[in-house]
């Protein structure tokens, strides 16, 4: 016998409360950043980490994003789990969880841009940051931090079967979910690192996470 | 022994080449459409389409979105496929495949709309316009479609092991890649259909073109 829904319906979800979004956000892999560029949005991917009601983007000290200050931004992730199909093309949908949020781009440095770069770090391998040797002088002036101040949050969470008109449901047509999962596999030592060193316990805890 | 990379040093990599960008399109679930409203960037994660040099938008007609025209639009797509871990917070990465396109929103009508909507569905589950019910006028009136002509695109694509610094890799710290798979299961049926019908031919072909 496959696998099976009950009748019941289920509707997208939104919501404005922190616990729900500040979840999505801690456990998706990548976020989308928007920014406006000479008039045009730009839209580009990037490891962020959230503190408290901050959100942190690094990149290149020398790139676009990292230099932005004082203007607004836009950060979205999603995590899809599901793909919903319908009896009509029109009720087609996906489940997913995500987030969207807005901010001003704020300049960080010294000590704020420490704690910012562990949780970047973190956020993907959770306790990196103490295994890894310190950073230089250099690395630190190559490297640019940018705060977000959550302004504006929102999620939509969207679950279950699909939501097929009362009428189609006699019709011959398979309707379901198809789920989709994101997984962390084994860790694939590099050439320099000898057979006998064990996994970091970061890599496990990340797989534990992201599970 | 655990599994590991060769010593061979590999960056990234950037394409402007059609058939990489094209490839990296077909094969993502979801996009991250920015665009401009009230003089703040917004990004939403959307579902897609690409017939030849257009992309194809489609939401509820009353959305901002599908209401959007001759106005610039971006859009960008990110398949994550590992973490990198090196031996120093600075030059941990990921691997990943992007696309970045950029066009200006031009509203669907007629035979294209038909068109982009049963691409938009193929997208997801290939072949799944065949399968399911003529759309209804209702419908039709509901939907909103944009067509993105493709005027600039780019790719990036990073693959393989961390580069460390030379002097860092006698370091006694494990360094190497968390692979990231994504991956489609065996469809859940709905409560309407009954247990002998089985899965559609595009559940399995969904599952074949995004493994």
């Amino acid at each position: 016998m496959q696998p099976s829904y009950a009748k019941a319906r289920q509707a997208k979800r939104a919501s404005y409360d922190e616990e729900v979004i500040h979840a999505i956000l801690d456990k998706a892999l990548v976020g989308h950043v928007g920014f406006i560029a000479g008039g045009r949005p730009m839209v580009i991917p990037m490891a962020y980490a959230r503190i408290g009601n901050i959100l942190y983007l690094h990149g290149a000290s020398k790139t676009r994003i990292a230099r932005l200050e004082s203007v607004p931004v836009c950060l979205e992730v999603t995590e899809l789990t599901g793909i919903v199909a319908a009896r009509s093309g029109f009720h087609h949908s996906v489940n997913y969880r995500s987030a969207i949020i807005h901010g001003t781009a704020r300049h960080v440095a010294d000590d704020e841009m420490d704690k910012a770069l562990d949780a970047v770090l973190d956020h993907l391998l959770p306790g990196r940051s103490l295994e890894v040797r310190p950073m230089s002088k250099q690395e630190r002036k190559a490297t640019g931090v940018i705060a977000l101040d959550i302004e504006y949050a929102s999620a939509k969470i969207r679950t279950g079967p699909p939501v097929d008109d009362e009428e189609d449901h006699q019709l011959p047509i398979w309707a379901g979910v198809v789920p989709v999962t994101t997984s962390l596999g084994t860790g694939i030592r590099d050439g320099y690192t000898p057979d006998e060193l064990t996994e970091s316990g970061s890599i496990a805890a990340a797989r534990r996470k992201f599970a």
